[in-house]
């Protein structure tokens, strides 16, 4: 039997409406609801063990046939994600205190520092390695820029409102959210529910009118009060706004960064000597004003984008660099995959994928391939990556080829960057609007000889005859286009010949006053609008993506949650632990932090009085990849231990190693790995730096067998370097957070 | 005789107008204008000439008695400037193509590049070093959270508008044109004169029926069209917007970013485990919506701010580490030297201001002293800085003590960062506002004893009395503040004692039925709500300081500009040439590069034809302190000559030190200067490396003489290190600038 991702979609509908019925059920037993007993509860209980277990079955037979890898159990990974990244203050809503407003987060300290660490990946992936121009532009932008680029007359959600309150709702989730109600009902026939189904897999691509029917059709009213809702009518999510007072100039939020680079293409040009290609780039926010977001942080109000809008000669998208990808091999879900039975992406490397015409050209492969690296190197779990092609009809008149990467994660598969091969259409926008020249200058490689029509005027009888107007006619004449030449010879010929003067007055030429005759002209090279290719990141869907694919709990329990983050995304690359509070102990890794510090390691101290265990879960939260610990020993002999947060395994290590061992973990294209470090040290034995003394008064014997060396190590741990100072995490300690969990 | 900085003012301005003079009188003669003679422009540049003279004489005489500095030309500087800000793509009008927006402005690359140094270094210097809690919250910001903050009522310019066209204007603006337009007549009296600079120097302090009434002292009239003008009146400077559809919440685009950090105050002093002092840190974009932008990159519609809020206990504003900044030496101009004679600042540590008691507190002090450092290291002129302290009525009524950070530019004293002590202000705003706790918990060292009025009712009597009010009394009796209950203690005493319920009736009680006593409480802590001090830097306004201070002009000449940055500003550190166009300089130099970039070196490549002399006065202009250049004698002994930008001294150096050379040079603390490297290697003799051949037949010798070891060298000159690019900047040809002056 050949399972689909329906079949899955259907039974976990489901099996979360069974959930939700033993939540209530558990509810009502509580506050001793007649008629409600514990029968009923555990017989609930039952069917949704079955349903999670069929759940489960289908996935892993789903994994077998080579599907989705899919999310077991999508809303328990959220909830646990989500848990994690308030208590931690990775992200947390914002205005929370004044009761929020939806769409809208803050980051926290280790939200800030992962964010710092992509963004400056990025600019050294992109910007530095394929010098790049950078620039950056405010977000504040006046009307015309925006009418020019398309936004202020399509960037629009179709809206409904309740027809009484005038609440207004997003009209397509408004029908998702009937259709999910009959996918999850059990009295609704299977018919029914596929029919459901299948509408909303296609939602998206309704347009104004359709959407309307389908709403007549399933009897949908404004959700909480019943009332009637409106047809759907266009809302446009630019934030508005006025520059400068009374009305004066109307603006809005850039939805965009891309526009601020098109804008500044022909500085931008001539900066680069007059020639193509080139690409610019720009990091920034960027505001949608949705209607009601839902997603939590996959559909925001305001957003960072990372754009680079790569500048080609259109009949020439080769890129230099594209030998160095050639071999890359990427999950493509073409259009053939998508429209064909098998719904499954297929493997292909860049050159064939070019070579075969399944991508348009060499640059758009190049930029598909470069962001495959990047996002692999920043932690995205590769094997829930994959690049859709839009379908025909998905993309806009102007487009070539246009390829999303989408990320697999709770919420389905996610675009997180769009790669589009957009044409000349931007530019030659906004040359129009602006009355700006924004051509590229192509210089042949050596001139070359056309024939072309030209007006000969016999000034004489043409002034004569017009007078005043006669000047103006030969201008007219000498900056007509080749048709209009050629229109106005035949005219001549058989006698009927006009112009027209800039000031709309229609005047007869005589054949005599005028000859239009093929000239011979000599031509450096050739004006044109220089094609534009577009990777657009948004860097909070990648970033929310990479944490929940990074995500994990040790022991399978919910309480210990891991975040495997690589070395280069971590917030912290390692965390120091002293085994006791101790000022020996203390001095000793405050110095190993400074050192560690000067040698480009972030790391934190901690020195709470609280267990080792406890510390390591603390790091773990974090995604901290090493911690070092400093225990008796170390003030005997100097070493530490060393600890790899995802095999928890640990080693010995001289302390003056430790450094250096670090750095080469951390390096990005380092060879040296945890695995070369294991095989280097000693693994370091149970009941050493790991565990810490289970009862005080092992604490106090193992403090005392410590105490012995400490006035010598205590001479020497003093910090060995002055002036830089330990990462931001430094000194803070983590108790006493608002979300602690009790111990 | 006492020179004042009004006397400069005063030239100044005539100085100004008499050029303005020979630039129109030049015009009209070149015109053909009737009545103009050659010798009516000779006699006006003389004037011009004089005035100059003048001008300058008193400057030296100023600066001889130890006054400002002083801009000996304000214009010309500013002229110079923004020709090379805008020529080299540092920074441009954003939407130019559009017409442009004033005060919006966008970064090229080299814009972008410096603007993302200062981040960086901030972050270092700042976040990193204090291990403060940063965090990123949105721009878009519900009504409620600035109507606490006051900005909704108080964030305000006043504006009068044309009355007959409606067009707006700055009142304060309108009034200063007027006056400067007196200073700089000629045929107004030296008294009028000396009443309009008096009054211009208090512009800023008149309150709008002041403003108005000066207005109309002066007969100002709405520029253009002279029609009358309105009164003034209050225009709030915040953009404003709707977030989500149909007037559902107001919100404005945030004015600052500290908002945000108070917002979050409760979530993060969890997270720092409940302890105070801690520092928390946002950078981000603010938004201002002036009414009509003057100062050019000084008075912007959006900007970068970077500020802090150091969270502190109010009875306890040490500073931990404040002994590390307690001797260094600020320019402090308080509120005494304001207002006495001398209106000088004075040069004091930290340890002397604080202890006489100048500076309010240490934490105060402490982050003065680290401001000056920070600015110091990115290469404003100290000499050019002062701290200004707020004037008591400049201040908010509830701040201790304010001290702006003040850089002296051709605008003349320009404020660039503030550091206040905004006591409790902010949170006890944000927690009224939002009805949330936001006070912090401070624990004695040992519980202390005190005693408290309590209320002790007779249940049952209040009971039978008041039946279901009685509970209700009770409730608001146990939760009367002190002074509640001691009127109820004296009122029951006289017998006329009563109690508001929360409905708002007011109850009579009879003595039997409650007694008021003192109690003996023992309390562990108290609450309060933590005081704060603010840093708070305009990025924007810092660069263009940098950037005017970093100015200068080689041999005075206009058209060689040179940046002197300093290596941590400056958008990169080292330009590579090859003195010849050909394959085997290009390869050493490419390689090079690429080592230069693994160490860590941002560098660009310029292999363009031109001059070794025209390759350098590009980089000058870009700032990049160090140049190399491969010759020759590279292709024979692998040495290079390197080139330092302000000594436009030479070396000769082995290649292979290169790398480590500049990473000495370029590190934050290193004492290694360009002193010990001209100490260390042979420094290159004219001819060599800095002159290019001058014709055409010398760079024919010259290349055979450079051919014949080539081939070995080509073989060595490969690149070494594969994998890691050159700069931004790499393969960008400075040719065919939209700005470039004719050769």
């Amino acid at each position: 039997m050949s399972i689909t991702a329906d079949d899955v979609v259907l039974l976990e509908a489901a099996t979360n409406a069974q959930g939700d019925l033993v939540r209530a059920l558990k509810a009502d037993l509580k506050a001793g609801k007649p008629g409600i007993t514990k029968e009923d509860v555990t017989a609930a209980v039952e069917v949704l063990k079955e349903r999670k277990a069929s759940l489960a079955a289908l996935l892993k037979d789903l994994q077998a046939q080579g599907g989705a890898t899919g999310v077991v159990n999508k809303e328990e990974t959220r909830r646990i994600l989500n848990d994690a990244l308030e208590r931690r203050l990775f992200v947390v809503p914002s205005f929370r205190i004044y009761g929020g407003v939806s769409g809208l987060f803050d980051l926290g300290p280790p939200g800030c520092a992962i964010k710092a660490n992509l963004l400056a990946f990025w600019r050294q992936h992109f910007v530095v390695n394929e010098s790049m121009l950078e620039v950056e532009c405010p977000a504040v932008t006046p009307e015309p820029v925006l009418k020019a680029s398309g936004h202020v007359d399509r960037f629009t959600d179709l809206m409904v409102t309740d027809t009484v309150t005038n609440e207004p709702f997003r009209a397509d989730h408004l029908l998702e959210d009937a259709l999910e109600k009959i996918m999850e009902d059990p009295k609704e026939s299977a018919e029914r529910k596929k029919e459901a189904l299948n509408l909303k897999t296609i939602i998206d691509e309704l347009d104004e009118k359709q959407l309307g029917e389908q709403l007549k059709n399933y009897n949908i009213t404004a959700p909480e009060t019943g009332n009637p809702i409106s047809d759907p009518y266009p809302f446009n999510l630019m934030f508005a706004t006025q520059i400068g007072p009374s009305g004066y100039m109307k603006g809005f939020l850039r939805p965009e960064t891309a526009q601020g680079i098109f804008t500044n293409f022909r500085d931008l040009y001539y900066f680069n000597g007059g020639k193509l290609p080139f690409a610019a780039a720009q990091i920034g926010e960027s505001y949608r004003n949705e209607i009601s977001p839902k997603a939590g942080l996959l559909r925001v109000r305001q957003f960072t984008q990372a754009e680079i809008e790569h500048f080609v000669n259109p009949s020439d998208k080769a890129h230099h660099k594209f030998k160095e990808v050639a071999n890359v091999e990427l999950s493509l879900y073409g259009r053939e995959q998508q429209m064909g039975e098998s719904k499954k992406p297929v493997k292909k490397t860049m050159k064939a994928a070019v070579d075969e015409g399944m991508i348009n050209n060499e640059t758009l492969a190049y930029y598909m391939a470069r962001t495959h690296l990047f996002l692999e190197a920043i932690g995205v779990d590769i094997r829930r990556l994959r690049f859709r092609q839009h379908l025909t009809h998905e993309m806009a008149h102007y487009a070539c080829d246009c390829w999303d990467a989408e990320i697999e994660c709770s919420y389905g598969w996610t675009e997180c960057v769009g790669i589009a091969d957009r044409s000349a259409f931007d530019l030659k926008a906004h040359a129009v609007a602006s009355k700006t020249d924004l051509d590229a200058f192509e210089a042949y490689a050596k001139p070359v000889v056309v024939e072309k029509l030209e007006a000969a005027p016999n000034k004489q009888l043409i002034g004569k005859a017009l007078k005043g107007d006669g000047k103006i006619a030969m201008e007219v004449m000498a900056t007509m286009s080749q048709e209009g030449l050629a229109k106005l010879q035949s005219d001549l010929a058989s006698g009927g010949a006009s112009i027209t003067l800039p000031d709309g007055r229609v005047v007869a030429l005589e054949s005599a006053w005028v000859v239009v005759k093929t000239v011979q002209k000599k031509e450096t090279g050739r004006n044109f609008t220089p094609g534009v290719i577009e990777p657009s990141f948004g860097i909070g869907r990648i970033m929310y993506c990479m944490w929940e694919h990074c995500l994990y709990t040790r022991d399978g329990d919910d309480q210990k949650i891991v975040f495997r983050f690589t070395p280069l995304s971590a917030p912290i690359k390692c965390t120091v632990f002293p085994l006791l509070n101790k000022d020996a102990y203390n001095d000793f890794a405050t110095a190993l932090g400074t050192e560690l510090s000067v040698g480009g390691i972030s790391n934190t101290l901690d020195t709470t009085g609280v267990s080792i265990g406890k510390k390591y879960a603390r790091t773990d939260e974090l995604g901290v990849p090493f911690a070092v610990t400093v225990d008796g020993q170390t003030l005997e002999d100097k070493s530490v231990t060393m600890r790899e947060r995802d095999s928890t395994k640990q080693i010995r290590v001289p302390s003056k190693d430790v450094v250096g061992i670090l750095q080469k973990l951390c390096a990005l294209r380092s060879t040296f790995t945890w695995k070369d470090a294991l095989a280097k040290y000693p693994a370091q034995e149970a009941g050493g730096g790991d565990k810490e003394p289970s009862s005080s008064s092992d604490a106090e014997k193992k403090d005392k067998r410590a105490n012995k060396p400490a006035k010598n190590a205590n001479a020497d741990s003093k910090p060995k370097v002055e002036g830089i100072p330990a990462d931001r995490f430094n000194h803070v300690s983590w108790e006493g957070s608002l979300f602690a969990k009790p111990a």
